[in-house]
Order: C-alpha cells, then structure tokens, then sequence
C-alpha cells in the first residue's frame, strides 16, 4: 500500500456487505468450493442469528468506502483455567488486492484488542493444516501452535 | 466396568455440580496447575455466564447419582460454508474411576448428536498436542486432524 491509500477503518458488518463478504470467503483456495455466492439466502439467515448474539463480533475492514476484509470473533464463557472466557477467531478473510497490506495484521490485533475488553483470558483459532503461510504469521503474532486440530463433518 | 454398574446418563451441569466437575479439571496433568478447586467463587459466576447462554451447553455424566464426567458444547452460527453454524467441543474430563468405561465415547457421540439438533454441520474441537492417546480417540471417532489450533494467553 502506498501513502495515499485511503484509512482502513475495522466495524461491525452490517446485512448490506453480505454480497462482498461471501464474495471473500468464495474467493479462497478452500473457500471456492463451499460457498454459493450466487445465493445470498443461506447467509443472510446466518446473518441475522450472529447480529442477534451478543457473544458474536462480525466485523468487516473498509477501505475507502470497500468492503476489503472479514472476520468473525465468538466469546466463549467457561469453567476452565478458573472460569476463564476465551476467544475463537473464525472466517479471516482479506480481499485479494489487500494482500500485504498489514490487514491481516490489523485484523488479529483488533480481535486480541477486543478479547481484552471482553476479559478472554485466552484467543484461540484453527488454521487448515495446508495453509503454512497463515501459520507463520500467527506465530509472529505470538500464538503457539500448541493444539492439533479435529473436525468432523455432519 | 461390569454388568452391576449403574446406568449412566448425561444431563445438563447444575451449580450443585460445580465442586465435583472443579476437581476432574484440577485431576489432568495440564488442569493442575490452571485450576483452584479450593476457590469455587470465580467458576460459580463462570458457570452463571454459561447458563444464561441459549448457544452453551454444559453436561455432566452422572453414574450411580455421582458426578463421573463434564463435557461444554458452544453452538457457533457463522457465515462461512453456506451459513453453516458448527459447535464446539471444550473442557472435556472423565473421572479417573471412569476411564476405560466407554463414557468418553459416549460423550463425544452426545455432542455429535445435540449437534445435529442444533442443525450444525461441523463439529470442532482442539486438543492439546502432548495427548496423544486422546488424538487416537478422536480419531476412532471419525474426526480429522486436519488443523492446527493456535492459543495466545492474554
């Protein structure tokens, strides 16, 4: 990015930036064959759940009026570690043309940021075992690959 | 266990439960240095948080009307994969009498099964990489390492 890109400002996603959020997350190594960007119905009912929860943060960056990124934070209350509330961090996404441009960055910082004031003791993410890049950043982050990850599909 | 052991059944963790499910958290090699059974105060407001949460389970397995296991489900809805909501598997303890007994695999096919109640299509969870007999567990199960789980402690 140049000094002249216009400021990047991280808020609350709203119904309207559906169409270029599914965009983001279709348009994704993984991504391409799970989505439907042709059909907005499915998420707009996701939509409205997540908008509903107060333990959910669906936010979006925005560049000069552009919907660049996406992100999903969910609180997560517990009895472990003494009661501790963690954070999980889910669908980071970055627009193709921002790549490098220290949104990704941004986006993690904010999500630690905004576990902080929800006192998280802990923020936690899975990252798909291919994605090798995504982890070096997480690490230089400051995150410990500390976790092997299990999913099973319904 | 034999034929003349009492049933078992799983139902959702009441206040009354708290000091038997502390102290299975606090009996694991890593929970024995992060939890404070001796000071139930932070896991009773923890444990309220939870029970105001229509997206929290949290179960106990009762055997004999005493408490032998705890498992939490988080119900996470999300845009990613078509609106797909998945759940989240955390905190899962069996008590030392208990293992061998067939309850760990019956409380992983209760979350699988609340799961696809709650209409999910994905279960999650992450486990710690030095239980290495736990991932062979899951993996029985049918569920895949596809992952790699990242924490940063706050």
């Amino acid at each position: 990015m140049n000094d002249d890109a216009p400021d990047l400002a991280i808020r609350s996603a709203t119904a309207d930036d559906l169409p270029a959020v599914v965009a983001m997350l279709a348009d994704d190594p993984l991504g391409a064959s799970r989505e439907s960007p042709e059909d907005l119905a499915p998420y707009v009912a996701a939509f409205k759940r997540l908008d509903e929860d107060p333990n959910q943060r669906l936010v979006v960056a925005v560049r000069g009026g552009r919907v660049v990124g996406t992100l999903q934070l969910t609180i997560i209350p517990g009895l472990s570690r003494k009661g501790a509330t963690r954070s999980l961090v889910e669908g980071v996404r970055v627009h193709a043309d921002e790549r490098g441009s220290g949104l990704g960055t941004r986006f993690i910082e904010w999500a630690i940021e905004e576990s902080r004031r929800e006192n998280c003791t802990l923020v936690q993410l899975t990252s798909d075992a291919s994605r090798t890049d995504a982890h070096r950043f997480y690490e230089r982050l400051g995150f410990t690959a500390s976790h092997v990850g299990f999913k099973l599909a319904l």
